[in-house]
Formats: C-alpha cells, structure tokens, sequence
C-alpha cells in the first residue's frame, strides 16, 4: 500500500487503508476532534463512512477486471460502544460475491479490540457504461 | 436557528440545519469535491452521517428536558439515486417515541426532490449519569 | 380481489390482500395462536413475511409485462409495539422503482391504527431465465 | 433438548432447535410446500421468522435469571441465495451482551452449507413487570 492520503472524503476524514483485496480490506481513522459529535463521542457517521469505503473499494478490486463498477447499495450500521479517542480500526470482509451484488461484514473495533460497531454493506455490481469508472484507490 | 457553524463532524464535511425540533430536522450539505468517493458522486458516508446527526439531534431535543441524551443505536441506509452536485437535502421525522428508543425516517433528496437516499435511524434514549451531555446543536 | 386464499407461506400464516397494485398492496392476518412467540405476542417473523410478501408482488406486478421477476434482497423490519390480538393491518408503498431494485416502505399497524412495525423492504428486479415465473397472486 | 414440538409460530412453521444456549442456538426447518412463496423458492419471511426466534430465544436464556426479557427490535435479513429443497439450517452467534441490548448475526444455509441468508438481530433486554415472562423454549 501506498502511504498517499485517498481522496476526496475518504481523506477529508481521514481514513487510512493498510490492506486492500477483493478478500479484506483494513483501515483504520486516528480520532481527532473533527470526528466527534456533540455529547464528545466519534460521530456514528464516521463508522458508517469507513464501511462504506472499504466495501466499495474491496468490490471494486474484485469486479474491476470484468469491466464493472460498484456502488453501495445500502449500509445498515449498529452501534455497540461508543469510542472517544485513539485509533478506529475496522475490518471488512466478503460474505456473498454474486454477479450483481456483493455482500460484506464490516467490524469495527477500538484500540482494546473491543467492538464498537457492526456493519452490514450490499453493494452493486454493474457494467460501467455510465462514467463510474473508480481509478486506483492508492495511487503510487 | 443560528448561522453558526456546527462543530465536530458535522461541521467539519459541512451540515447546516435549517429546521431542528423533536417533531421535524431539516438539513443540507452542498456538495464540494471533499465529499465524494472516487468515482465522482458523492460518498454514501455523507448521506449516513446526515441522518445520524439529525435524528440524535432531534431526540435529544424531545427527551433532554426529562434528564436523558440521546445516541444512535442503528443508522440503515438506502442508496437510491447517485448525487454528483449541487445541494443535499435532508428531512428527518420522528416515527416512533419510546420510552428507550426513538425511530426517524430520514429521507435525503436532490435539488430537484428526486429522492437519493432513504435512512432509517433508531436512537436510544438514556439517562445521562455516564457524562454524555449534548450542548446546545445551535449556540447562540 | 378474489376470496381465494393465498397458497405457499403466505396462505399458511394467513395473509389476506385487499389491494394489490405496483403503487400499493394492502394486506391484513387475523391474529391467532399460531402467529404468537413464547410471551404472548406476535411473533416478530409475521410482521416480516407480511412485508416480504407485499413488497414482492407488488414489484412483480409491475416488472412482470417487461418480462421480470421480482426477488427479495432484504428486509429491514423494526418492531415498535407489540400485538397481541385482532388483525395485524400493513400497508406496502413504493418509494423506488429502479431499473435494478424497487425499494418499499411497509406500515404495520394495530386495529386502533397505532403504528407496530416499519419494514423497508428492497427487491431485485432481474429477467427470468431461470424459472422464477410467479404466477398470479389472486388466481380467480 | 427436547424433542417437544415448539408451540406458537415457531411451531406453526415448523423450527427445530438443536442448540439453545445463550453463546449458540442452532436450529433447522424442512422444506415443505408451506414454506414456498409463488416462484416456488422459500419465502424470505420463514428466514426472517427463524432468526428472530433464536435470536429472542437465545438472549432470553441470558438474561432471564436477572429477572429481564428480551423482545426483538430489529431483524435486518439479506438473502442471498434461493433455497427450493431439503433442510434450511441456521447458527446464531450473539456478538454484543449490553445491558439493555443484545446483538445477533444469524447465518442461514442450505444442505451444501451454502450461505443463503444473513441476519443481524437487535433484541431489546428489559425488566418484566409488564407481563412478558417467556416460558422455557424446550418444555419436557
């Protein structure tokens, strides 16, 4: 991997990938203040935004060859503990690779390895006739 | 409602609340290149950390005066329509009012109210020995 | 509508459609021992096939002249109240018709109209090679 | 185990159980005519039903000696594969013991262990004033 910051809003909050395959992708976001919400805890959108990521990248990874796309279809995240400060750690792993959706889990842990949330991520598989073509998503 | 900006997360990818009462939250983001994925249409991230801001902040606004806060317990969300400019537009309505949990329906829409994102949100209401007091979402 | 029950699963439990369009399907189950769950209650897997059944057929009523089937991908169902008796009535409304996914929300109510389950339910919609051909959902 | 019939819909719909502790319930429904929805595969509410009594059943088991219930508040199914025949087998593995909720994911599987379904359940844990009192799942 690449230690080139990702783009766009990946990067604007700061996730961090260390592995990235169509069988695991790894990230992790170092809390800052800019990740909290009112009451002092990680905005559960932070969560959702990491799983978010990192399914669509894993997907991507594994359908990029047969010239499709991926795009989230939906992301039901739940919330099991609230996390204040050092590094979010979430893994995401495929449970269900078919030809139009993939189906990933995504745990999310504190720096304990306690788990802090679970998410569930379907994402669409598609041809890419329309523009959605993701580049590289670690760039050298 | 105040112009000044939110803080956190909220502030930080740029939520701006126009309406926030127990009964109704309506927000917006204008889409600026830091919030899209690599693909060029805005990151589902986004949509989800809207409906989370917006329905805790609106339980909260119902349950603080009896002592309790208000935290997200499941954030699920429908990606029905890709955003790519322009300004996010968000309503969120309480569907159910618990003693313990709150359901909203959040749903996020384009400037031309062509629906892009259903959330549901499910908040749970505790009393708040455990220090998570929730500042005012709009300081004067 | 015809009087005929409905055959497989749904006649099992005992659903009952009043309406059935691609705008909206309404059904009803006269509560009996066989809906409960241990407490007493009804069994939160009624309110969820209630869901699953409507949403189903009211996609595939409007994708089956183009030659679809409709197959469900998920069911997100919240329980709001408890029921313990009368009829369970639910209500199906399309808020999507993709080319790919039709997504429905699904109000359950209580005899007294008090709100009992919400179900978003999100349905493929694919072409039928492969013998998904339903057949009528009210055969006269 | 017992081999006593579960009552109720458990019962109706015909869910065996294997295993019911509060760290595993496993159990498995035959396929027969009834579970079928009209393109003859099974209907997504009998996966949703099964989970749904585990998950309960499961938390219950853990909860009940402190005096507390459990009553589910959310099923989130995603179906993956189609199953037409033989025995539906599923195994539910509770990943969060809070203290007012438990988090499930239940796996679904075909004879072949093919996953055919992934349900995450969030079941309330409540004092029993209000009557609730499940009785034991497996009476002898």
């Amino acid at each position: 991997m690449s230690d080139q910051p990702l783009q766009g809003f990946d990067g604007h909050y700061g996730l961090q990938l260390t592995t990235a395959t169509a069988d695991e992708v790894r990230g992790a976001v170092e809390i800052r203040d800019h990740h909290l919400q009112p009451a002092g805890i990680v905005h559960g959108g932070v969560l959702a935004s990491m799983a978010e990521a990192m399914a669509s990248i894993g997907t991507w990874l594994g359908v990029r060859e047969a010239g499709n796309v991926a795009m989230g279809l939906s992301n039901q995240t739940s919330f099991l503990r609230p996390l204040t400060s050092g590094t979010i750690q979430a893994v995401a792993t495929p449970r269900h690779r078919g030809r139009t959706t993939w189906v990933w889990e995504v745990e999310i842990s504190d720096d304990q390895k306690r788990l802090a949330a679970l998410v569930r991520m379907t994402i669409a598989v598609r041809p890419h006739p329309d523009g959605l073509v993701l580049p590289d998503p670690q760039p050298e």
